[in-house]
């Protein structure tokens, strides 16, 4: 081998130091590198690129959905942010200040955001005068910042790229009906192409979005057994509107305030993927998300017609999935192992033998499965593979929820679970009091996820204080 | 009509106020809505679903020529933004800076992204360190700040979206090489995507990017006979790489710098076509960028039928053409204005006579034209007329280039072309001395545009100091 070529680099194994497995994950797959900028990453071609088809399918989903894209300024004046007092008190701790313009003092501080609310509703408090103005489905992709001090690659960075819906309505319901519409879309997204199983829920009071009335949630289990929050939708009521001013005049003219929505997700959802799917061996990426589906490696590339036939079968197979050909000089051994740590989902392997025979091999990623394909019949035995590996790495993600999602009825079995099997999902119930809930935090370190909308009755007391209970409750240990 | 509903206000004639009639445009199109950060502004969705478009367009053509999209963070450290000299001394000037995260004071100031050079640089000196990892081809969108002082929605303003590549090359000719390349798709872009004509050139020297060695520019000349810098890429030598220390080791192992070139488009194209083709009716959007191509406006919409024939329609076309159908209680009249206001294409006019005879109306934006199509020929017949269309709006504005474009060989020749013409492209040789440059404006208030890369010789003296002319060079009064 050449002096400068790279090697395939391990990763630790996960059972050794799960953080530190993923932290080699995200570095040595090439999705982000750090910054000199403490808490802020770059994100690098193949970490975007798995952002970008991410937006592509939700965007997709959000304009089917009647949404439109718009985009506001990424400063906000201090006077604005402080409109509505619990939002303010939320956010204003951890934004950042601009405070110098040029080489002059601003007259008043400006924040980068940490959100858009405020934005948005100084906007519509402007363009919507009437019911013909209603509803208004706007969107943004953007990048956000909040001044975290402790931070983790996409999943808790400085700044971050995520889309924050925002939207008006003329009734309470309606509202409400677009929040739940949106809770949806995420958790369809997430198990259609992220193949990741989420429970959708609603946070407790204590937990709620600053300003919201009520905030819905999806939560997904990663493989160490802790909680991730993949996506929120906030129902705002009329507070915001109030403190906005953001009337409109109905049927009769007269004067109403709109009720208001807000929902996002994040590029933590790329950390979500790889704490779902992966392994020792790196990555594992659902197929609608791999910026490469399938990688050709050519075996014994010097003898004659090998690259002229891979050559060939990339250009019939990049017009229906994501192809490379890695014709490099490295040994297959090398590009079998670099292409496992990024978690392509199949591999292509043709060699002489294989030519002879009119076919060639295809390896899945994610159980290491081989097939003998006939060349003749290779797009559509793709489609069906990977059709089946995306079932699979969903159902594999489903199990280890199942597995790891208990059913608790005291404090004392919460606390036997933790020790005995580690960390998961933990379902109990709850009387709503949100003293119990600060107490079963305290007493043994879960904290509440959500309130699942498909709730059981696994007991008829509240797991904490024993009188009567309201809502099955899930608890876990979050990112 | 109903109390609330709108009315299509009308604009101020180009004639009468320039400047205003772009105003009205940009507010009264809905592309955009100021904010209450001075200088920012809300792109509303008309106008974004534009700039998706011309994302969309111009991300195709960066990744067909190689170029691979990545995320850099949006703040610079004061220390990073100062290690190469030039560009901070053109960019620290007009900075916003971040002096506080949360309630702390920060130890050193980030500046917010004025354009990405500093970081890209520093990414490169990490992962570049042999010839296999060259070219670096990468680009990224994003939004950046330069705190300007005096502000016009899309074509100065504080913050404004765009995309910025970076390129990191072995040798001088292989980035001069791309630099000239990403000129031309720029220019194609233009040409092909928003029938807007520019002359390709280099700027002289005076009037660089802060720290290249060469910057590429094209220009476009709009209504008012005013020129607009719509795209630059800049040749850097190998300035940065040494400021920064980004070396690679050859084949044989010897250390060298690296050769980087830097090239942005922005939001500003969309200013570039309001003027370029707009009218005293509004928008004249090319068919590529216009979120909707086809206005569908029924005719007597309460005849039985009408409804149903315009739906069925729409559904059809909307296989091939971005289509809204408009079925408001609005009258016709209010809908053509509104339509034409926001410059699309073809309005297609269906009623109950049309239904009759099996047929209905198309009639262009550009010019009134009206066709009458009988149904079975409709999308052909509309593709057709989109083309015709494109060519002739890119024509028109050809021929108000060719048509403002003047050969002076004197001083006085220039004083007197923009006494009794006005505004325009003026074309004169220069001897490639700055103090002729700066004696040209300093007499007749025009800036040098650039070197184009057609040269003419239209006198062998120096239309300034008398002596031999080195190069043509295009004058204008610039945006």
């Amino acid at each position: 081998m050449a002096d400068n070529k790279k090697m395939v680099e391990s990763i630790t194994p996960m059972d050794t130091d799960f953080a530190k497995w993923y932290t080699d994950i995200v570095k040595k797959a090439e999705l982000i590198e750090y910054s000199s900028v403490k808490g802020c990453m770059i994100i690098r071609p193949y970490g975007y690129a798995i952002w970008e088809l991410i937006q592509k399918d939700l965007d997709r989903r959000f304009k089917e959905t009647g949404h439109e894209n718009v985009y506001m300024p990424m400063f906000i004046p201090e006077s604005l942010l402080q409109k509505e007092k619990d939002h303010v008190e939320g956010f204003a701790p951890e934004v950042a200040w601009v405070t110098h313009g040029g080489q002059e003092e601003l007259a008043e501080r400006l924040c980068v955001r940490p959100t858009s609310e405020t934005l948005f509703c100084e906007h519509y408090a402007n363009i919507i005068q009437s019911y013909r103005d209603l509803p208004k489905l706007y969107n943004q992709w953007c990048s956000v910042v909040r001044w975290e001090k402790t931070t983790r690659p996409f999943l808790r960075s400085r700044e971050f790229l995520w889309q924050e819906g925002h939207t008006a309505h003329a009734t309470p319901e309606e509202a409400i009906a677009e929040t739940e519409r949106m809770l949806n879309v995420y958790a369809d997204f997430c198990k259609e192409t992220l193949c990741m199983p989420v429970v959708k829920g609603r946070k407790t009071d204590s937990d709620k979005f600053a300003g919201a009335e009520m905030t819905y949630a999806i939560e997904a289990l990663m493989h160490d057994g802790k909680a991730l929050q993949a996506g929120t939708s906030h129902y705002f009521g009329d507070g915001f509107a109030r403190a906005f001013g953001i009337t409109f005049a109905d049927k009769d003219n007269k004067l109403s305030y709109v009720y208001q929505t807000s929902w996002g997700v994040t590029t933590r959802l790329i950390g979500g993927i790889i704490m779902t799917h992966g392994d020792d061996n790196g990555l594992v990426l659902p197929p609608a998300v791999a910026p490469i589906q399938v990688i050709i490696v050519p075996i014994a590339q010097h003898k004659p017609g090998v690259l002229e036939k891979a050559n060939e079968i990339a250009e019939q197979l990049k017009k229906k999935f994501r192809v490379k050909l890695d014709d490099s000089d490295n040994t297959p051994g090398w590009k079998f192992a670099e292409y496992e740590m990024k978690g392509v989902p199949l591999r292509l392997e043709i060699g002489p033998k294989d030519i002879e025979n009119n076919q060639c091999v295809l390896v899945r990623r994610d159980n290491r499965e081989k097939y003998f394909v006939p060349f003749d019949n290779l797009e559509s035995q793709i489609e069906e593979i990977l059709k089946v590996y995306a079932e699979n790495i969903y159902n594999k993600a489903y199990e280890n929820m199942q597995k790891r999602t208990y059913d608790c009825k005291s404090i004392d079995e919460i606390k036997q679970v933790l020790a005995e099997k580690g960390e998961g999902f933990i379902k109990a119930m709850w009387c709503g009091d949100e003293a119990c809930e600060d107490s079963v935090k305290e007493q043994t370190g879960v904290a509440s996820r959500c309130i699942p909308f498909e709730q059981e009755r696994i007991s008829d007391k509240c797991v904490c204080c024993g009188k009567e209970a309201k809502h099955l409750l899930y608890w876990g240990i979050a990112y």
